[in-house]
């Protein structure tokens, strides 16, 4: 089985931007904002917003099942306050249960959280544990600056956040760390404020004790872990300058990376300095980059190609990227198919 | 000839920190401001700092000459206001005319700038005049978040920047983007902003006309371009998804990128998939990595060791690497000697 561990609903049907823009128009005037309930999307439109993608896709590339969240740009928790972050992630999130529902082999979800600048991680956790308990998804996406690219939280090491590290823990998920999009002119968001947060979230945990707090806390730098594969040495050495243990007992029991990295050099590198075990395959279909590559006549993030003709990791390596590690940092996943993860949804 | 294109005096002797101090202190007193004239530095305290240091090193290396600044993670723009920014600023630039002079064939000048958040970058203007026209440094550091990060300045396209690229092009000097040390608790210097600001960078130059504005300005990327290597096909996809020229067209005549990269694969990677008339040597010693990697024996920061043995390059390319590209990108090197360089220099 080959597992994508990251994948967006980007092609989700035009009445939820449409909602989202009645919501946003509403700041400031509650009286006018929509209801939940208002939100009008068939059984078919959703069938019809996956066919020709997401399915497509797969099919087309030979993936089997996608972990799947809302889309990511569109999480923007910068916008409105917190009562505003918490209908437009329900609504997101519910409507990935509807996904999973009608296709449980090929989706398992993952929960958008209602984070808001400056609102305590704790007020997280109701949506969470409904996500988790009630809509069978395993896991979590969480914004390490829900400013936009102003980056005012504290880092993701710090205090503030423990909360829901330890609801994570009982609930046993993981997190991808996954910004949104930026409101701050200088970065743009998949080409730039997407990779620096990978890397920075990398650099706080290198330079923490989160994971002695913490032992089986877990989390997943998407986009191949921004810059770090391609600095492993630098951060091999400021690790080391700083006197801090290896990686392999700092952070490698619970910081994995994706391989969503669209050209075979980069997904070469990623292999070769980073541990199999510490791989996830993904591509972020329907992502960042939509086009095809001239130089291969491919789409560039149909990362599978760059990873099956690597011929110098083993079978049983090649085995942990595509499946074996997802099913275990997705423990909830673990040895059961995607129905019976699905299965274990109580509503939606 | 070996040219490490990127060096910073990161080995001042310690009199330069204690007037910095005494600066710092004096912010909201300026009586107590303390004159650069009082700043005591014997030439043979230069010698000492460097001795063991970068000399020792181009030695045991066998590179020959550093393009050599201040030191980054103290330009600190973000640090009192536009006043304080020049007293540190003409003080640093001046210590690294007398390395210059001390060492003509080991060292040759690019200055800091005097940058102050929200303050315009013509203000820039009169020190850049001095240190090229008299102190005979052949270019610049520009910092794109003199916030520190926070990242309140335009983009670097942003037309607020072009009264400074406009004096660049007059004096035919290049700008490697270097941000400083960061005070936003998120950010480690080294190994988050530094990295964060070279992609950021090459996003901004991606997404904009820029070089249709300025033709032959010049940028250095450094730390190898930040993420940007190992996300090549990323961006090649993210430009082609925007209906941008292609690289060659769009930046490739403009921007470059160092070798600051401290392991092989890095190395071997940026070499594979960045044109090597785009690619200048570097190590940035002695700088964010000082140790010594255990599974080579040697300096994480030596980089030659990298980019030496990789035979699949040809002997030109390898030649531009080490030096043609540098000398044609600090065109006011171009084919003199170091000593050469240095001799133009009018006064300091």
């Amino acid at each position: 089985m080959i597992i994508d561990c990251h994948g967006h609903y980007t092609t989700a049907p035009p009445a939820l931007e449409a909602w989202r823009k009645a919501q946003i128009a509403a700041i400031g005037d509650p009286s006018k904002t929509p209801s939940r309930a208002s939100l009008s999307i068939s059984d078919d439109e959703i069938r019809a917003s996956l066919e020709g993608a997401q399915l497509k896709m797969q099919r087309e590339r030979g993936t089997d099942v996608t972990i799947f969240s809302p889309r990511a740009s569109a999480m923007a928790h910068h916008v409105g306050d917190a009562s505003t972050s918490v209908e437009w992630t329900r609504l997101c999130n519910d409507l990935i249960r509807r996904v999973c529902k009608l296709y449980p082999d090929n989706f398992i979800g993952v929960c958008q959280l209602p984070q808001s600048p400056g609102v305590r991680p704790e007020n997280c956790i109701p949506e969470l544990e409904r996500c988790v308990n009630e809509l069978g998804f395993i896991g979590c996406n969480l914004n390490p600056d829900p400013s936009g690219g102003y980056w005012k939280e504290p880092p993701l090491t710090d205090r503030w956040w423990y909360p829901l590290y330890e609801k994570m823990v009982e609930l046993d998920v993981p997190a991808m760390v996954h910004v949104s999009s930026s409101c701050n002119p200088c970065f743009h968001a998949t080409g730039a404020h997407y990779i620096n947060a990978d890397t920075t979230a990398f650099m706080q945990f290198l330079t923490s004790d989160l994971f002695k707090d913490f032992p089986t806390l877990k989390f997943i730098i998407p986009h191949g872990g921004g810059a770090v594969p391609y600095h492993w040495g630098r951060y091999k050495g400021i690790a080391q300058d700083m006197k801090r243990p290896p990686f392999s007992e700092l952070l490698l029991k619970n910081v994995y990376f994706d391989t969503c990295v669209y050209h075979r050099p980069g997904i070469e590198l990623l292999l070769k300095v980073v541990p199999a075990e510490n791989v996830l395959f993904a591509s972020e279909m329907v992502g960042a980059v939509k086009g095809i590559d001239p130089d291969t006549g491919h789409h560039y993030d149909d990362t599978r190609r760059y990873v099956e003709p690597i011929d110098w990791i083993s079978g049983a390596d090649r085995a942990k990227i595509f499946e074996g590690n997802a099913r275990r940092v997705f423990s909830r996943f673990g040895t059961r198919t995607p129905r019976e993860v699905n299965a274990t949804a109580r509503s939606g």
